[in-house]
């Protein structure tokens, strides 16, 4: 049997680039990853544009979410979960600087 | 744009039993469901003996599992995840009594 793994404590020590780690994935259709930003951002003026739905839960940190067209923005606390539609043009505004921000992000196929 | 929802505070005031409620569901092998806890625990001598994969992830509170053949127990805190592999039959020990706790349980098939 597998011991339990806590995803907001077996983080790097240094953190020069957003991790990103598949946890799951099922042979069809989805795919379930943590990311851990610290203070990491998008690059300026660069949008995800995936091909799948992304469900996103912040589990520790904060983390700013800016969509394009039509433009907005949203604050996440730790327990927020929110669903990116496919296609919907999205960056990472900012993360918390001073803490890690743990993501679990689902991705999942359109219908 | 959909609102996010926080997963931690949107909890029923009485909960005289466990909550499930799913969240995101693929069209074809794939479930994400919130089950939120308050001193449940299965019923004595009750296993669940799933066909799906179950991937669990502690988001409060504290839970204990047990397992049978071979018999195991693993106590769960906030931020562990853990797989249950398909039929391994298994089943809630207990939660914290004084505080609510909350899951997020991903169903998927098994290969």
């Amino acid at each position: 049997m597998t011991a339990p793994r806590n995803l907001l404590t077996d983080i790097p020590a240094t953190l020069p680039q957003e991790q990103f780690e598949t946890l799951l994935a099922g042979k069809r259709g989805f795919r379930v990853e943590r990311i851990v930003s610290r203070g990491h951002a998008s690059p300026p003026g660069y949008w995800y544009d995936q091909p799948q739905h992304e469900w996103v839960l912040l589990l520790s940190g904060q983390a700013e979410l800016e969509y394009d067209a039509p433009a907005a923005r949203q604050t996440l606390q730790p327990g927020d979960a929110v669903l990116i539609p496919a296609h919907r043009r999205h960056r990472v505004a900012a993360t918390a600087a001073d803490s890690d921000t743990v993501w679990l992000a689902i991705f999942h196929d359109a219908d």
